[in-house]
């Protein structure tokens, strides 16, 4: 066995419920993840009895047996979680991929499905569990929040390498845009111009209402086989071409302030073994999925990745950079976290299909390669996705 | 790349605390993860900052973050979790072995760290949060403790193939046996003969105290590391030959009471893919380290991994069966979990581990493949190692 999964697997399915950021779906958690999932398996062309792969976020209330019992999978030989909510979606569909590429199972699927009135999945805030490890450092600092936490580290990048507000709207800005495309997203129909974001009110200052994403509820899936199966399915296969983790040396999440290069966040370490496992460098990606609950992390993860150098990533943004239609890389061509739906970053796995497909509402010409990833300041990954 | 992890990685080095199971070690669990996995780091002959690979158990308290953070690993680029507590721990091992054979990582280590007086870990029993999913229909009927489901499945296989309680016996005097000449193991030193174990007090009838397993705190780890690698590495190399997870259709976990054939566990749905990725039958095996949180384990899981046909488990353990110096298959050799240690299992890898190296203290002449096997009656997983 070379040790690579290149193309050796391909999403083969993708599917998804509504994604609704005000509350609203009559379903509970485990029916959104058997309708998600339903729909990806169908899209795929496969029976439910053949899947034999489950891979899902730990953050899941609803356990494998919970879901393979209700939807009537055959028996799993392989199944496997990812922690850290944002950082994990890209890392479930890479397991799900590494497990059949390994001949562990044939048919695996990745899911993440949410629905915050269940409180088995609201684990974050000032509860004593989160009151122990690094959070007894800051919580009584007053950082409660996930958005007061990257709002320290936003104000360290204006400083570090003098960042304007202007240069943080163009994400939010450029996603609305996309999100206006896209009849599914949360946003669509609903215009952002830069006034408006100048004017928003702070969330946590510099941070304001655009810079912050929609927490929603929702679930959505995909599904891999083999590349051999893959050609035997009716959709068009999109190849795992590449999938990375990565936990930086000296890492506390979300609160990485105190270690030699807080700017250095995950990406770096994902992105690293990325392109060493991967044929394409940046200059070869047609379009990228980033994690975006915030708008910092957009230039936080670009300078990671590597399409810009260190303390280039606000610039990068600039006269359209992130646009569909006209930039550098057209990135999160749906709307995103911050304007299509926040499901801990699942939906810019579907979003990269899609794409590959040749079918988003924000389709970039020829798209041949995708990267997505998943959050920058918690333990990440990414995949890059091929057509 | 062949779709297998066949002899692509070898387990590099092992690890442990002290296990105890009444109490008195000083450290948290924190510590104890850091002291095991330090121990098998040396063991291997490997620099704690070459380890980018973490696998571990969705119970552990502690997450990726602060094992890596205090014991100054690299940047990690693999981590996985799985759960279900006593079907983990094989599970951990195969997820370390395949991220190496994929290319996603170099050096991984899996581990076990277990206080029970560390309130995080203690998710059994009553509480809310497990009455809901199947437990709503077992909980008010009065199976309460893992030992009352497992006796439940016990009379089953009682009735259906004549099993008797002097065949369950040969199950803990046999490694009892192994115990007593186990320096470590927690009842070295104190014998159990057949008629002790008839007399002694019911724990959840028809199994009583010597069918129980002894809950212990304590950390084990191991390293893995490619085949290429192990080469240069100081220990003999114990190359993970095959491993696989099995979740059966229709499974509820430690209740699968409603199903179809409820003694058809989820070893049996492991089986299948370990040995269509294995060159061994279980015929070629040396000896096996079998999860024994409850006796009756043992011949379910004997049949469950082909060693002999459904039902007739119980009757391969009779005349030293399963004894390292006269059985048909020596299983356990160190105590297992009702003898030597319960820490979900953990143990019995590292036993395997020793075997293939020559330093069992119940060493098998000439052992050179050891299947290793997680919890019955929950999803599970098994390796098989080779020398």
């Amino acid at each position: 066995m070379t040790r690579s999964i290149r193309d050796q697997t391909a999403i083969v399915g993708i599917g998804q419920t509504p994604l609704v950021s005000k509350g609203g779906l009559p379903e509970d958690e485990l029916t959104l993840a058997c309708l998600a999932i339903s729909a990806a398996i169908d899209d795929a062309g496969v029976s439910p009895a053949e899947v034999d792969g489950l891979a899902l976020f730990d953050m899941e209330a609803k356990r494998e047996v919970e879901v393979a019992r209700n939807l009537g999978l055959g028996d799993i030989t392989f199944f496997a979680e990812v922690g850290y909510g944002g950082g994990a979606a890209c890392g479930t569909v890479g397991h799900a991929a590494m497990a059949v590429a390994a001949g562990q199972c044939d048919v695996a699927v990745a899911w993440r499905a949410r629905k915050r009135a269940d409180k088995r999945t609201r684990v974050w805030s000032q509860s004593p569990k989160r009151l122990d490890d690094p959070d007894q450092w800051t919580r009584p600092a007053g950082l409660l929040r996930p958005v007061d936490e990257i709002a320290m580290l936003t104000r360290r990048y204006m400083h570090e390498y003098g960042v304007t507000r202007e240069q943080l709207a163009n994400v939010p800005l450029a996603f609305r845009r996309h999100a206006n495309r896209n009849p599914k997203a949360a946003m669509y129909g609903r215009e952002l111009d830069l006034e408006t974001y100048l004017s928003a009110r702070w969330i946590s200052e510099p941070l304001c209402l655009y810079d912050n994403c929609l927490e929603s509820d929702g679930a959505l899936a995909v599904v891999v086989t083999s590349a051999e199966r893959a050609r035997d399915l009716p959709r068009k296969p999109v190849y795992v071409h590449a999938y990375a983790q990565g936990l930086p040396r000296q890492h506390q999440t979300m609160s990485s302030f105190f270690c030699e290069d807080p700017l250095r966040g995950p990406s770096h370490a994902a992105a690293r073994r990325l392109w060493a496992n991967s044929d394409f460098a940046p200059k070869d990606i047609s379009c990228a999925q980033i994690y975006d609950a915030f708008s910092p992390l957009i230039p936080l993860s670009l300078e990671g990745y590597g399409f810009c150098e260190r303390g280039e990533g606000a610039a990068f943004t600039e006269d359209g950079g992130l646009e569909w239609d006209r930039g550098r890389l057209p990135v999160n061509t749906s709307g995103g976290s911050l304007s299509e739906a926040y499901v801990h970053g699942f939906n810019h796995v579907l979003e990269a299909v899609r794409q590959l497909r040749g079918e988003s509402t924000c389709q970039v010409p020829n798209a041949s390669s995708c990267l997505v990833t998943s959050g920058e300041c918690v333990p990440t990954s990414a995949l890059v996705l091929r057509s």
